[in-house]
């Protein structure tokens, strides 16, 4: 057993506030990675275990989960398997290619809506729920989308094709100073752990799923809290461009392993 | 001659506020047609008195047009040609398919320019030029341009495409109340002027160029007012859209006769 571990975990659950239903929810994301895919009670414990989470903590995120319609939980003698629900698996699958792609995709055509003069509460509503659909905005009331439009959007001027370098105004609007301040700590832990991969640490396949759990738990949660947008749409020095090629980096050195295997190693 | 001349010009002359410097760039828009055709003191004189417009009048406004280096006057004997400069000659050709276009211009490609945040004043200067450029405003810092982006337009973020039938919201915004009232007036003209026409009288060759330019000047005084846009940027009933027509059917009844013959016909 490597003495890295320890160390490793520590600065990966001290990076942020850590809530543990979410990291269950990046447990479930990286592991369970087929529909039906099962994680019993006993890989959840140690897993958790190994990041430092109390059972009693786990036990009530499971329980949030479950009423969340996040995950089900079947019975099966004295312990419990529990697997994704139907829309969180849908939801997982949606975000999955932007999580761990090595680079952030740059689609050839977009789509651009202008909405009509409205107030500002009722635009404040609009940017709520097209960025919920995964639109970016681009000025007060102009959004932009990925590919071509789909016909839902009505009421709005659009235009479908390809866009030019955005501006310097456009990729400042991107770097907001919260969002760069934890990219740039979450940067500062990869490069430490990737110090300490550099030297060829051993773990074991349950401390390597830990670990790598984290990673992703850790990049995600910035991630998603931005629209998904091309390199090109930050300044050149962003942080969150940075972690992506680090976070990769890193998981390169924890390959994945299977389900079956970590159920395995628990008998 | 006509006993229908009197009435229809008198249709035409009043059917809004008659500049005399304008309507002598409509005759040069309209007769003379290419690069170093000039008109005579003489052709000038007459079709302006067609007009009803003072000798005096004329003189002052060929006085102001060769100030603003619109026109320039060569003495020949004891009368002068007048001839377009280059500038306005440029001009002249520049909106000459748009006055002229029995059909407003649908383009398959378009451009859109978003502007960066900035302050109403500065958004004021900004709209002001772009417009001159032939950009319509599709909402506060969306401008929207015909074809591909000149690579002109810097530190905007920009899109080329295919646009969506514009939203009723903005075809409404196109409509403004001014403009539609005399739009709706014009037609008035127009059907009085295609109801005589239907009557075939018939003109000289001098007053059929008086009445065509005429015509020609007071289509072109609305339609340079706004926003070069297809009919699908207006609502279905603009009278902008009808007036088009009716101008065409009038102008076919109307043929242009060269300036060569309008010389002949003077001596």
């Amino acid at each position: 057993m490597s003495t890295e571990f320890e160390p490793a975990i520590k600065l990966l659950t001290s990076a942020g506030n850590i809530r543990v239903w979410s990291v269950i929810v990046s447990i479930f994301g990286d592991l369970a990675r087929d529909w039906g895919d099962e994680i019993s009670g006993a890989l959840m414990g140690q897993l958790t275990e190994q990041m430092g989470i109390k059972p009693e903590a786990v036990r009530v995120a499971l329980h949030r989960l479950r009423k969340d319609g996040w995950i089900v939980s079947k019975k099966s003698g004295r312990s419990s398997n529990h697997s994704l629900t139907e829309m969180a698996f849908g939801e997982s699958l949606a975000v999955r290619p932007r999580i761990y792609a090595r680079h952030a995709e740059a689609p050839k055509e977009y789509h651009l809506l202008v909405a009509q003069p409205m107030t500002q509460a009722d635009r404040s509503n609009l940017d709520a729920r097209l960025m919920r659909d995964g639109y970016s905005l681009v000025a007060p009331g102009v959004y932009l989308g990925k590919g071509r439009k789909s016909p839902d959007p009505a009421g709005f001027f659009s235009m479908e094709g390809a866009i030019s370098p955005p501006p310097h105004w456009l990729q400042q609007a991107n770097a907001a100073t919260d969002l760069r301040d934890e990219y740039i700590l979450l940067e500062q832990v990869l490069d430490q752990l990737l110090e300490m991969a550099a030297r060829k640490p051993t773990f074991t396949q349950t401390q390597t799923a830990a670990l790598r759990v984290l990673v992703i738990h850790l990049w995600r949660r910035l991630l998603l809290r931005h629209p998904d947008l091309p390199d090109s749409f930050f300044p050149a020095a962003w942080p969150g461009i940075s972690c992506r090629s680090k976070v990769h980096d890193l998981l390169d050195t924890l390959p994945r392993p299977t389900l079956a295997t970590l159920q395995d190693r628990l008998s």
